[in-house]
Parts: structure tokens; sequence; C-alpha cells
């Protein structure tokens, strides 16, 4: 299914806009794809700052011109428009469970890892923060991140111990958002699924074999 | 309306538990109110703990025990079973819209003066974020937060330059976090709105007068 009217900008190697990839590949529809260069600084330049003045990815630009930044939000819009297959979930006690399920992957797993990288790397120093603010980095607090996105591990393999995927026994957006945070996590923190988390592993490779793993 | 059958377990002190009393008031549904109380750790407890293991409230559990934990989703769950008046919006653009501005809301206002508060209050030493895991404090965080919450004020402002709410020309969700915010941050951490901010004075004044905010 194409939907070229919709145009998301994106970062190859950004995790929020991996998110937004895997979901569009999970549903099958396909959107004017538009790169935004992350190394260069194209974020700050005028050209996208008019398009997400936030300067941050992705952004989906609708046909009308409005801009939705946010990844949650532009899932939102999509399971709006494009409701098959559903990955919030259909009955509003589905829909709860994947919205909080989902949320924790992001606040624990997620946002612990940003967290944990933008305040220690280098190129990063006096923006530890995305968006349109500079903040300082804390080193302290990359390393308390590191301790939660740890956490964050043990406790997914606890939870599915009982449950076939994040949020239950469906796939939803809640396994994209956990499938992301453990590449993530192994590539810019350099923090693995540890040995012995059995159940975390079982789901890990069920996800990630799926074809839109590679979005 | 009631729906006795809903039990929502909440403190009259937190923020995030007024978050959803709002959200219900505005649809005028009531539903079966328990008070869990912080001060005394009942959220520690055995017989909490059975109902949420991450230990925060609020807490909605349904008729059939099901406990949905998370601020948006428990919002969400009762969007759905009384979708009037509508706080997320009714078309795919505005459910869109209302979750980005919502979520800018609760990241960069609501979630900078919790990181203040918890980094640097006494009786939170080890405790410095919510849920089942202890972590220490970090001052230099607190004052960090505490600089991107008055951020959020300011930018704040300049969208309520341009719109009457705060994602649009209607009350929504984004309203009621953004409210909630601006009253915890007095009272938590003594920031106020600055004199000069007129546009965010208006919508503060227009929407802490709505018998919802008694809530």
């Amino acid at each position: 299914m194409t939907t070229e009217t919709l145009k998301l900008y994106h970062s190859a190697s950004s995790p929020n806009s991996r998110r937004v990839r895997i979901f569009l590949a999970e549903k099958g529809v396909q959107v004017t794809i538009v790169a935004v260069d992350l190394g260069k600084g194209e974020q700050h330049g005028d050209a996208y700052r008019a398009i997400n003045p936030r300067r941050v990815v992705p952004t989906l630009v609708l046909e009308d011109g409005t801009s939705i930044s946010e990844v949650p939000a532009i899932q939102r819009y999509v399971e709006e428009i494009h409701p098959d297959a559903p990955l919030f979930g259909t009955t509003p006690r589905d829909k709860a469970l994947i919205t909080m399920w989902e949320r924790r992957a992001e606040q624990e797993g997620f946002a612990s890892v940003m967290e944990a990288i933008r305040n220690i790397a280098p190129g990063l120093k006096g923006r530890a923060i995305a968006g349109p603010h500079d903040y300082e980095q804390i080193p302290a607090l990359a390393e308390r991140s590191r301790q939660r996105a740890a956490n964050f591990l043990a406790d997914l393999d606890d939870r599915l111990k009982e449950s076939a995927f994040v949020a239950g026994e469906r796939f939803s957006v809640a396994d994209i958002t956990a499938l992301v945070t453990i590449d993530f996590a192994a590539k810019a923190i350099d923090l693995q699924v540890p040995a012995g988390l059995e159940s975390l592993k079982r789901w890990y490779d069920t996800v990630s074999s799926r074809p839109s793993a590679a979005a």
C-alpha cells in the first residue's frame, strides 16, 4: 500500500526513526522517505526547522502540510488511517494494555539508553537533550541511566516468562519499542543482553526475524 | 455517569493521579476511588503491590481485575469507553496532534518538574526514580531539570500566542497535562509562571477556572 502524499523525514541511524519505519513495514505502508543528515547538522538548518522547530527526527508531514512529530503521535496517525494489522490493539482493554507496555518499554528502556549516550558522548557536549535548548551533560546521570537500561532488560525477561510478546499474545507496538531499544543499547552503549535471560532471548530471536526488523 | 465497577487507586497529592481525576471530571465519569497513602508507604505494601508491582499511583482496575497503570494508558481506556467529550480528538490528524502536544507537555514540562523534585527532596534519598528499583539522587540533574521546566513555560507561552489551547482550538488532554504541570511546579519546586508570559497566563486563567480543575 502506497501513501506517497505522506512524507517521513528520518535518519537511517536514528532509533526513533526506526520505530516508525518498523511500524510502517508491519502494516505494509510505503510513504515518501526523506533523509535528514544528522551528522552534517541538517536538522539545525532553516529548511528542516521550518518543518520541525524542535529539530528532531522523525517528522511525518501530511498532505495538507501539517507536521507531526513524536513517535507515538506519528504511529497513532498511521494506525488511524491504516488500521490493519492493528499494532495498538482493537478493544479498549487491549489498547490500554498496549499503551501501558509500550510506554514502560520507552520510559525505562529506550529513554534510559538515550539518556546514557547523550550524557557521555563527546560529540554531544552541550547537547545532552535533543530539542531547541542546549543542556550540559551529566556523566553521573549517564551511569545511572545505564543501570536503568540493564534493569529494564532483566524486568523484560521476567515479563516474557509469562507472555509471548511484550503486551500479550500478539505482536504490538510495544515489541517494536523493545526491539529497537535492545539493538540501540548494543550499538550505542555496548550493553548486550546478558546470558541467562532466556525468555528475552527467545522473544528477541522471534521479533528480530520478522521482515520488518530490517527497516 | 457512574462506572462503579472501575476502581481508581490514587493519591490526593499525586500530580499523576490528578491528571486522571481531571480527565474523568471533564467527561463527567465517576468511578470508585480508593486512596493509597503514599506518606505511610502504602504503595510498597503487599496489598498494593499485588495491584501494581511497580508501586506507583494511579492504577485503574477493570471489572475483570485487569490493572492498567501509566496515565496515558488509563486515559486511553476511559476515552474508549466514554468517548464524549473527546479529549484525544476525533479525526486522525487531531488525534496525532493532540498526542504530540500532550507528550511535549509531559516530557518537557511534567517530567522535568518530577525529576527536579525527586533528585533533591530529602525524603526521596535513594528513590530518585519511582518504580521497583532504587536509584540515587543526582543534585546536578535536579538543577538542570528545573531549567528545563522554566524553558517549558516560556515555550508554552510562545505556543499559546498562536493557539487558544495547547493542542489547538479545543480543550484536550494536552491542556490537562500542562495545567497539572504548572500547579505541580509551583508547589513542588516553587517555580512560578514568570510575569510577562501573558498568553500563558490567559490560558491558565481559562483552564484553571473549569470545574474539572478542582479534581
